[in-house]
């Protein structure tokens, strides 16, 4: 998968690309006998919730645990039984601790519990020379991200901030103060701010760094941009299942036991059957007509199955376009005089489809009888309505949802197409009804 | 959406909200305006997609043009219709006129069309005193990101590299070499590789910056994790596309023009048309039996799309599994034994479901007949088939796909749906002629 320079890295590209699908015995069986910098590199590179499984089992658990940052270590504790977590924390050195315990007060998806704490900080009378000197003093004191340099006041305060192409860049006698970008065009986050704002946030303005402050101003940590790197994975995971009807994963694929996975799926399978028996009711009220014309059944799944996938066509495009501020809820106008267009024009093409798969299907093997082509003419304008009901009802239904408060990715594919099915039989036999009268029905 | 500090702000990001749902004339009227640094902020905050189109009416065009960094000067560039590309380079001053061009050189998701060219370097035989002295000189001369420093021979050759916490933290008179990650434990990524190949390679080892080298060991520039959030963002909409079948949009969705909003999804709805068009020839093949028991065609809806949500579920899930590095091609029987037990299990599941529905429903409304047991059972048999055979396919096509070298993620649940509604139909009504032959067949 990947080009690196030497061969030892391979063993633990290996190691890493195999660890999701091993299990806790295996990842330790192969994972204790590395050597120490190999080993080093796997732990780094593995998830808080891949370390704290490991970790568990492994000897010299102090050395390990001591090697993580304060925001990794708190990460990892988070992923811990909760029984385990204090034995976990006394491991740590006492500052280190202080901190762990001060980030896991946070929830674990709020700018508190990505953040870290450690961040290079100057006092903003400084001169650049002297920010130099005392930076380097802090690196071998204090280890600390340092993608950005922070300006504090004696109060812990944030005054401004500036990167180190920007300090370096300033003459050395210059003040700090004069060279930082103040407070007031600086984006900052509270500390309780939700991560997905978080991320919407960094990616709108470009940035690999966002201070956090508290609701008096002071400065907490930094949140950085490989934090929110997992954030987008993790939201595109959570939406794509949602889309599925699949509860969220927990864990990887193959790490998820047997009867977990029951739950993750039957629970929506079951809602999504129940909702689905619907169509059954439906389709008994019309069994009259069914009876009379059993000609009619056979192009009931083409005519629901067409609404459904234009049904999710839309809410996916919706959805996504929702989850990447493309569409806000003040569109929906907009949004549902599209949809109703496209949904006409889509399906008078499917219509047009429709009707000559009846009339060259009736020429090479005739079955349909004298009335194929009011059969074909009811399947195409049952087509042009299911259509355009799918289109209209999958773009509406995020909107819908948002405006309720809940999450629009609810509105899966799945459950549109629940929803189109019962009304495509209405909208196919009401043709039916309309355009057979006197004929066939 | 977003706290920060000061009111001026709010307007930036009122605008940055609304500019999706704009048209190019209105999104002009807002941004010239705009007091200059304020314009700036959002020209920042823009998609090299979004820039193009307003650079195209904007006056002073040179002004904006110098604003950017080399590589976000070459996005700019290739968004733009090629005969604007020339006059827009022109804009620029020669140097990075350069850098532009050799930037344009690469396809957009390859790494060298990702990478800065500008990084900061030093020599790894200075002191690190020499370094941070070198670097400041850099820094004012030649602008650059400067997440690490890499350390070249005088052939450009990649050593090594460290962070600013790294050199900082080293005695003043350590040489760089001494202090710098040699080359050997770098992970370094070819010119020539994917956009998505690095971003899961920085994922695992959570770097923030990877080195761009040639075929000879050059250094060419720095791809950061900023341009990965893009990358990751692209992807997820890519395969969520895909996975409801819609071809990638290319603009936001409130600014695709409607007959390309006609084409991203009526292409697929016409495949998927044809494919589903099979059923109809399913169920022709059992009029006969389907004219002497309509009943059975009650429970056609529930039954097949049963089949194609359970598919669906294990199709995304194992898309999903992919993308991630959770579920490798060599893991296939691992995954077909556990879906063909959760087929087993989630079939029997909803089967009692629906024979319970059956029993429940003939007490309250009678209509099915004297057999109604068996076609209980009929249904409840068809839905065990049916649920596993739609989560064995789902899972294994994405397997099947990667095998041949296409992209997983066409596995979409409405493909699956479509391949389990007719085998549904054949076993549904296998099931049916078998169990109900005799009586009511």
């Amino acid at each position: 998968m990947t080009t690196t320079a030497t061969p030892p890295q391979s063993d633990v590209e290996a190691l890493l690309d195999a660890w999701p699908t091993l299990d806790v015995d295996e990842q330790l069986a192969r994972f204790v006998p590395l050597p120490r910098h190999e080993a080093e590199e796997v732990f780094f590179a593995l998830s808080a919730r891949d370390q704290a499984a490991l970790l568990v089992g492994l000897p010299h658990r102090r050395s390990w645990m001591r090697l993580l940052a304060p925001d990794d270590a708190a990460d990892l504790i988070q992923e811990l039984e909760p029984e385990e977590r204090e034995a976990t924390l006394a491991l740590l050195d006492d500052p280190t601790r202080l901190e762990v315990m001060a980030l896991l007060a946070y929830a674990e998806d709020e700018a508190g519990g990505l953040m870290n704490p450690r961040f290079a900080r100057v006092r903003a009378d400084m001169t650049v020379d002297e920010a130099v000197s005392y930076l380097r003093k802090q690196a071998r004191e204090r280890p600390s991200s340092m993608s950005y340099i922070y300006a504090l006041d004696d109060q812990q305060r944030l005054l401004g901030a500036l990167s180190f192409r920007e300090l370096f860049a300033a003459p050395p006698d210059r003040r700090v103060r004069d060279v930082m970008t103040a407070l007031e065009d600086l984006v900052t986050v509270l500390e309780d701010q939700d991560q997905e704002q978080i991320s919407h946030q960094m990616a709108e303005f470009d940035l690999i760094a966002v201070p956090v402050v508290d609701s008096e101003g002071r400065m907490k940590g930094v949140v950085t941009l490989d934090d929110i790197v997992d954030v987008v994975q993790e939201e595109a995971t959570e939406d794509i299942a949602k889309m599925a009807a699949v509860s969220t994963p927990e864990a990887p694929y193959l790490q998820t036991p047997f009867l977990d996975m029951i739950r993750q799926r039957g629970v929506w399978l079951t809602v999504l059957f129940l909702g689905e028996m619907l169509t059954a009711s439906a389709m008994a009220y019309f069994e009259g007509e069914l009876h009379k014309a059993t000609v009619l059944a056979l192009f009931i799944p083409l005519i629901i199955s067409s609404g459904g996938n234009s049904g999710s066509q839309a809410s996916t495009l919706i959805i996504r376009a929702m989850a990447l501020g493309e569409v806000r809820l003040q569109d929906w106008f907009r949004v549902v005089r599209r949809e109703l267009g496209l949904g006409l024009v889509l399906g008078t093409g499917l219509g047009l489809l429709g009707i000559l798969r009846v009339m060259v299907w009736e020429q090479v093997s005739p079955g349909l009888g004298a009335h194929y082509v009011l059969i074909g003419v009811t399947v195409a304008l049952s087509l042009v309505g299911v259509v355009t009901f799918g289109t209209t009802v999958g773009s509406m239904l995020p909107f819908l949802l948002r405006r309720l408060g809940l999450d629009p990715a609810s509105a899966s594919a799945p459950f549109v197409a629940t929803l189109v099915d019962v009304t495509g039989l209405v909208i196919y036999f009401t043709a039916a009804i309309t355009l057979l009268r006197g004929t066939l029905l």
